[in-house]
This record gives C-alpha cells, structure tokens and sequence, in this order.
C-alpha cells in the first residue's frame, strides 16, 4: 500500500493512494486508521511530508562508490549520526539554501520508516520493525560538513530533508534502482544492492543504541553521483516501486 | 524555582522543591500549571528524568583545558551534534555499560533545557528561550568514538545520559562552579565562565540550523578531568546553585 499525507479543508489527513485518486483516512498509519469515504485528486492536493518523525537517524558512506568519489574508506560498522527532524520538507516544497555561497550537494536514499517500537533487534526479526519505504534527499552542506567534521549541522538546516511523496509499505529493499536527475540530467544511478550495510543489517546496530519508536527514520546512505545544487536548480529521485520526490532549490 | 518529575501512586507528576517539601503540580511546566495541594517527601521519591525531550543538541570541545587534555583543537564555531534522547536516564538510576570492555569516561555538562520555540534567535533575545538549567552526564564510549568519527553512536546508548535531578529556572548560568566526583574523588572542577562559547551562542548557532522546541536540550560541553568508569563505581555532578546528580555504574 502507499500511503500519502496531505492537506484538506479540514487539516492534515493521511490517504491511500489508488492511481489518481487519494482515499482519505481517520485515524494513525502507525496505529489503527480506516477510509472515511471521501476521496481527493491525488494530482491535485497539498502533499505534506508523509510523516512526522520523532528521530531521524542517517547512515554515512553506505555506498562503495560514494565513499571512492569522497576518498573516505569504507567503514566497518554503519556510521550513523542523527540529524534534526526540523529538516524535514514535502515533496513538492524548496530546498532553501541556509548558505547560498557554500558549495552544497543532493544525495538521494532510500528511507525506512519505523512502525513497531524495539531495542537491540536481531537481524532476522527487523523487518518486522519496518512500516515502509520512503524517498528522501540528505541535502548536505560540504563547506561546513568537512569544517566540522560531525555531520549534524550541514545536513540539518530547515528545508535539507526533503521527504516523500509516499510511503510504500509492500516492496521489497534489497534491490531497488534509484536515480536523481539534476534538471533533467541523470547524476545519481544505483541499486539498493550495492548497499554496503543493508536494511536488517542497519536497524540491528542502530538499536543496539536506541530504541527506535514508530515513525523515525532511517537514511541509508547515498550511491556515487552527489554534485552541486544552486538556486533554480530542481532535483528528482526516483526509487523503483516506491515513486518520484521532486524539490526546487531557491536561495 | 526548582522544578522535579516524580513518580507518585498516580503515575508520574511535576513537583516544585521547598527544602525537603515537594508540592505537587497539575499540568504541563513548560504550558501551565498549578499546586494540587499535595506535599511530598523529597527525600522519599522516586525520582524521573525532569524532561523528556523531543531533541538533544550537544556541544563538543566547549573549554579550553578538556580540548587540550583531548590534544583536540578549538572549533572556531560550536561543534554541534546530536544523542538519541532514549539515552536519558534519571537521578540515582545506573549507567549500564553496553561495552565495559571499551574505554567509557564520564563528562559533567550544564544543560540548558529550552522552555520557547524559536529559530534564527539573535544571542541577545537568547536567554528568553530558556526555561531553566540541569546537571547532565555525558557518558562517552571514547572507543567507538574515535573508531567512529561522528559521535552519535559513542554517546547515545541507553542510560550514557543522566540529567537531572531539578530543572533551575532562576540561577544566571554565566559563573557556575562545576565538579564531578568519581568514588567520593573530585576529578572535575572547574566553571562556566570558561565555556568557549557560552549559552546565548550556543542557543543563536543551533537555531540557525533548526527549530527549538520546549523541552529540547543543549548539553554544553565538559570541562577537563574526564576519566573512565567502570562497573561498581559511583559519580556525582554538583553545579552551583542547581544541585547534585549522582549515578552508579554497572555492567
């Protein structure tokens, strides 16, 4: 199922996505909702960002690709760091640049949305701890990203995040293309397979750490093809089964 | 005043300190409140964590003498990242040391607990968006801190972040004696006049890359004397004019 969240007259709602057409829904994705009946033009509706997450959790240099295009070797161990949910933009929305003189980049992921709560969750259990798929776009500040060395602020500013459109609850992971297109031009061209540290692999190590709630995200990391955005730019990822998320860069 | 959250036979509640008295609120600290008119022994509660926050923001490399002990350079502008607000744990409740086989050392932090949403808060409307001041314990697992880089995952494991046991609302941050105790032995002591980049940076620099909320926390860095703990042992942090937070540690 794909699930969006958009704006109605009456505030936001969730709805199911059948083709076109937006089956609104009462109630949580992540507890118990039903159809109230009306339907929406998914064409033609405010999409919000399809969740509101408690914690955003990112994964550094997940590609073998990407880590070689930056120089970085490859870490052992997922490298995670968190970034901050205020980051968080719709499809659809601008990517705001905080620094329109530093050099900044799009990085396309793949986004796991938590559905069940859990700590220290074996490998062969945590798929059962996924809602869904997501896109997302862990637009990233490089000037300050090396200058500080922690990865928080650069890729923390209001409007780095962008999210959606859907979440996909029934693809599979493990081998998805995905794809960025820099006004129109191809820049970023994987597969999920090439994922250094995979899904399970993820949400076990990062909840040896915490405790993941229903709702937070998991960045997986980016392929190779990161490049420079500046204003007027528009960038869109495509991930196979999932859907396309579409941001203008605006200074 | 003194706020406390406590665990009573209804569940867990907001407290003001009087001496030894604990007077029972309703309500939200951070929206409204009022005395119920029931009275605690403060010295007989179970205490909690006084917050659960939505982010946790920390400052690394904040004085002088601990980036020198650390043989780390100054960062010119706060070096910020973020911990896993599942790590806080409260007064009197143990470290549980995920690894005791890696070097886990101790950190005494002023936290600044913000009370008022705001971003892009010039310094010098900062200290309006505060609501008070706590003890927190930075407990950082220094092995997978230098393994790892970025320091989410070293310091964000259940129970690395004490806090509490009060939240301040009236103390003037700027001249605080700060120390830690490791088994009754002072190995910290120092004050915040020697944080490089005091609060109202901190709250301008953070809040120009994203939103702060009421309950958010900034920890804001650890003086010099950092050092490891191991199963067994107790510490407590005293800052001037707040009060003493104090934990065991176990395996």
């Amino acid at each position: 199922m794909k699930f969006m969240r958009f704006l109605t007259p009456d505030g936001p709602r969730f709805g199911l996505v059948a083709g076109d057409e937006l089956r609104e829904l009462d109630g949580d994705i992540f507890g118990g909702w039903r159809e109230t009946g009306r339907t929406f033009d998914a064409r033609n509706v405010k999409v919000l960002p399809p969740v509101v997450p408690g914690k955003v959790i990112a994964i550094g240099l997940n590609y073998l690709a990407h880590a070689q295009e930056k120089s970085r070797d490859v870490p052992e161990e997922p490298m995670m760091f968190m970034v901050s949910p205020t980051a968080i933009v719709a499809h659809d929305e601008p990517v705001v640049l905080k620094h329109p003189e530093h050099v900044t980049e799009h990085e396309a992921e793949l986004v796991v949305v938590i559905g069940k709560e859990g700590r220290d969750i074996p490998e062969e259990r945590a798929l059962e701890h996924v809602f869904g798929y997501t896109i997302g776009n862990d637009v990233s500040d490089r000037t300050l990203q090396y200058k500080d060395k922690q990865f928080t602020r650069a890729k923390s500013f209001h409007t780095y995040k962008p999210l959606g459109p859907v979440i996909e609850t029934e693809v599979d992971p493990t081998d998805l293309g995905i794809r960025l297109w820099l006004n129109g031009e191809l820049r970023q061209d994987s597969r999920t397979s090439l994922l250094i540290h995979g899904v399970p692999k993820l949400i076990r190590v990062i909840s040896e750490v915490m405790t993941l709630y229903p709702g937070d995200l998991i960045f997986t990391g980016t392929p190779a093809g990161v490049s420079p955005i500046k204003a007027g730019d528009v960038m869109e990822i495509e991930i196979e089964g999932i859907g396309r998320l579409r941001n203008p860069v605006r200074a």
